[in-house]
């Protein structure tokens, strides 16, 4: 019904998380619509995708063997911030507040029991952790079962090294409403609760 | 932050319908993770759309001066059916109850006095359906208040033509819900009720 180029172009999209096939049709319209322009563009960007790679130190995205990052001299050069995903990174480098260095898991272990452990970075941060002399490891995974789960696991990987293990502070978001917290992030604001 | 090949794309990606900034940026890590191997062909999918155009009859989506549709000599010379978009065609194909032509408007009139009129293919349709001996008109715009308003300034222009001028019927969706069904549908619904 379609024709074949609309076709194609649709299940690439529709290949994408959270695009179904009605948003992918509706987004080839759209291209097709109002942006012939920019289809060179677009499937430039594409194209270039490939030339990018993952950074052989902490596995972040990069355009180098080195990310820009693990290459800026000017960062605390012994502490890590474990995260889950190379986005975690952008997030906590918008906050401006953490100079030190990443490690990217590429995921996090699973309470479903069929386990990711062995795709994860884990052995190459235990590596990290000793030849880069590292004295504090931030375990940045997500505040979620598995994310908590993973960090549990990294705690017990890392007692024997004796560095300072750190996990992200857990209460109330900025903006939430006590109203409609859910019980285990009220009952952490509780006993993490601060002298004013 | 970013490497400029990944923030490149994650801005064509955001100046999509629907898709914001972070959608984005998961969009495009995905690609980066998973489908590198589909990147040229995304790539060159994107390419072809530009050799696509609009059917010079109807403004379907065409590969050709003609679409598929116009093409068919097959289908009911006589009838056409006036939708705002192309992908309206694709779902009323996919009925398979209707075989006759049809004529893409390219949008509708606005309720808000800022008029779209310039750019619908009104005149268009009006020379068809002189040209081509139309008989009937099926106006399928949108149940909106914005495709009424088409329909009904369509009807008033090809009222001097005396030809039949249909409109979608109007009623419960199959699968709907009375309990949960407006009260402008449920009114259509009423007033078209059939005898079983």
């Amino acid at each position: 019904m379609y024709p074949k180029v609309f076709k194609d172009l649709i299940e690439h999209f529709a290949s994408l998380p959270s695009v179904g096939p009605k948003m992918a049709e509706r987004l080839v319209l759209f291209l097709f619509k109002k942006d012939r322009e920019k289809l060179d563009d677009f499937s430039q960007s594409l194209l270039a995708l490939k030339n990018l790679t993952v950074c052989q130190k902490c596995f972040n995205i990069s355009e180098n063997t080195h990310c820009h990052i693990c290459h800026d001299k000017q960062r605390i050069q012994n502490i890590i911030c474990v995260v889950e995903d190379p986005l975690d990174i952008i997030s906590i480098e918008r906050t401006g507040i953490y100079r030190g260095l990443y490690h990217v898991l590429g995921g996090t272990m699973q309470s479903s029991g069929k386990s990711e452990k062995n795709e994860l970075k884990i052995p190459q941060l235990l590596t990290r952790v000793i030849n880069e002399k590292i004295e504090e490891v931030i375990l940045a995974t997500n505040p979620t079962t598995e994310g908590d789960l993973t960090a549990l696991y990294l705690k017990r990987k890392l007692q024997p090294t004796q560095i300072k293990i750190t996990r992200l502070g857990r209460g109330m978001s900025t903006g939430g409403d006590i109203e409609y917290a859910d019980e285990t992030t009220l009952s952490s604001a509780l006993s993490n609760r601060k002298e004013l």
